[in-house]
Parts: C-alpha cells; structure tokens; sequence
C-alpha cells in the first residue's frame, strides 16, 4: 500500500538537461577555433567524470570542469579573458528561471491530498534549495531532501529519517540509475518517466520483470497508475 | 534542561581557516607579479560577496570566484595555464586530510552517553558529507546536517526535523554569526569557542548580557559547562 510519494526535481519536475545542453553548446562554440564539438564534448565528460568523486554534481563542478578542460584541449593557449566566460555561464545556469514540466503543479497538487510526498534531488545544496523555493512547489511539498549521490544507502536514509518503510514508498524520476534502480532494490515501487535528454553518466538499462517497477509517458500519469495500484 | 548538543564543523571540530589561509597565500602568490597581497585579498573578498548568495559557502564557490578574480585583476592577461592551478587548487582542498581540532574526539565520546548530538555544517554539501566520514566522529554523532545558510529559519528547521525544543539545544561553533547568534534568537543556548582564524563574513559582535550564551576556550570545557547548567 503506498503511503509516500519521492519526486526526483531535475527533469522530473523541472527542466534540467536543456539547460545543460544550451551551456554544452555554448561551451563547444567557445572552442570550435580548437577542436571539432565531438572532441570537445569527450573530453569534458571525461574531465567529469575524473572529477565527480572530489567535486560532486551540479553547475559549480559542470563550471570547475569546462575550465579545465578548456586549457587543457588548448594546451593552455586560450586567453583567459575567454574562461571569464565560463565564470558567468556558472552564475547564468544557477540564476536560471525554474521552468517546470507539463502537469507537474497539477499532479503533484492532485496527490498532496492523498500522500505523503517528498522531493529528492541530488545536486548542489543551495541551487536545488533555491530552484524548490522558486517553483512553487515549496507550498505543496514539505521535504526537499538534496543529497550528494543517489545510491541504496542514500534512499535507505532518507526513508528511515521520515520513517517511511521502502515498500510503501513509490519513487518518480528520469534516471534509471538514480531514480528507480536503487529504490526497486531497497524493495520500493519506483515510476520512470523519460526525460528527451539523458546525461551520459545517468544512462542504463531498464529492470527487467520486477512488479514493482512502472513505465509512464508523462507526469499526469502518475495518478492513474496510483489508482491502479491500490485497487 | 539540554537534551541535544549541536556542533559546528569547520573550526569546530576540524580546522578549516588554516587550510583556506595557505590557498589564499598560494593565490597571492599566483598573482603577486601583478599586484600586492592586499590588492589581492580585497579583491577576492569581493568577488566571494558578489557571488555569494548564487554560490554559497564552500571550496568550489572559492574556486570559480578566485578564478574570476584573477582574470580580473590581470585585466585578462594572466596566461591560462596559470589558472590550471586554482582548479587543481579546489581539487587540493576537497582531498586535504581532516585534521581534528584537540579534545574533538574526546569531548564528543564523553558527551555522547548522555545528550543526542548533532553535527550541523554549512558548505559544499559533498565535501562536508566526506569530511565527517573521514573525521570518525560519524561512528559517535548520528547526524550529519548540511545546510546551505546557517539562519534562524535554517536552525528551526534542523531542530524540528529532530523534534528538539530550542530551550533543550546548545549550539557549539566557532562563529558568533553563524553558530551562536541565530540559536540564541530561537531560544536556545550557544557555546562560543573561538578559533585563531575568522572568515571576515563570520564576524560578529559577541551577544551582550545573555544568560544562555558561554564562551569557552576549547572543546575541553564543554564537558564542565554541561554538568554546570545541569546542576
């Protein structure tokens, strides 16, 4: 019986990778006088993910990155003054308007009644706090949990501080791999909803033939699929 | 009657001042062809206050606005090469040891048999997370909260989530701003403990004549503290 309700925040709730994608744009088109966008996007995933263990998720460490891999693919020729560039797409991408997804104050507004709902997200503390703040959701859901990875030990803490047991729990989100796969494997129900873009590091394969895992199109399915359930 | 101590982290329980102080150092160093140690302080202190309230607290926040700043000050002309090192300058601070200020392991040990003790740290929510792993203290504290500003509106929160009355809190840290000012305000009681370095973002003027605020010298006194309120 489902009791509580997670939502995962970027491009679950709001949009995430577009924004992303526009800065990989830009950040190719920085150094399009150097290397082709194939090269230059390789080596900024690989930058990344050399850095992800000390540096964690989010805008500060996509920043800290593309400057180093900007001197580094240039061996160290490109004028500083164009790094100043990467300083202000940080503070652009943090300031960004929240833009939420199709039926996302609906569904969640619609639920609030009935469940317990919490938002967990993993990303940079005060960016995911402020982006809750300012989608409105705030006024609706009373947790934000921001964690620094989203791993069976993670969800395992986060329910047990709100004393929610895993198979009362259903888990909503983009992400095969932070999303659904470590919540199906604590015993919980999790819902995937595909996002148009996935970021490389998030890709993996879907579970196969587990009851408790659920395929939706779009967030106002979510309800339906509730009902389902507790039919 | 306190039931649950709080303590700060950075320069409470592990130094963290001095470890930002020799960065600063190696940053005036990096620029000290252009400009004098000052010139270079007041500068990042700006860059760090500009940035602030879009970055928050934190090591890759001092990263991205000491980059910035070093394009700025150099009107651009510093070689890109050279900013390689603040980046791996954050990498540096990210992986640096814990180093335990003296007493913390006993102190926290003593007092963990009869209060409910929580850590509560602002910053980079990855980093933080790390370093109370790394200090040991995670084997005596059960909680580890990472918040993104230390505010009333942020210590109210913590303590309800705990279901801590104010009144039954001590809060111990090293910065008036930060640790002790905000708890007082909720009605709850403060332990200064000043450590050598102060961020001039945390300074503060002491509370005047309030009965719930004491200022120690180290961690050591806190044990006598408690048994002196208890009585």
């Amino acid at each position: 019986m489902i009791t509580a309700i997670g939502f995962d925040a970027d491009d679950t709730l709001w949009h995430n990778e577009t924004i992303f994608e526009e800065y990989h744009r830009r950040f190719q088109a920085l150094l399009a006088r150097y290397h082709d966008p194939k090269t230059v996007e390789r080596a900024l995933y690989a930058t990344e993910m050399r850095n992800l263990d000390l540096f964690g998720y989010g805008v500060k460490s996509f920043a800290l990155s593309s400057i180093e891999t900007a001197i580094e693919l240039t061996g160290g020729s490109i004028p500083s003054e164009e790094l100043r560039a990467l300083v202000q797409m940080a503070r652009d991408m943090l300031a960004h308007p929240v833009e939420l997804l199709d039926g996302a104050t609906e569904t969640v507004g619609l639920l609030a009644g009935g469940y317990r709902l919490l938002v967990i997200t993993k990303g940079d503390l005060r960016h995911q706090e402020r982006k809750f703040q300012r989608s409105g959701l705030a006024n609706i859901v009373a947790h934000c949990d921001v964690v620094s990875e989203k791993d069976n030990a993670t969800y395992a803490r986060v329910l047990a501080r709100h004393g929610i047991a895993p198979e009362d729990f259903l888990m909503v989100g983009n992400s095969m791999r932070s999303d659904i796969l470590p919540v199906l494997a604590l015993g919980g129900h999790a819902a995937h909803i595909p996002y148009p873009l996935v970021w490389a590091h998030e890709e993996s394969a879907a579970p196969a033939g587990c009851a408790r895992f659920h395929e939706l199109a779009n967030l106002r399915e979510l309800p339906a699929l509730l009902d389902r359930l507790r039919a």
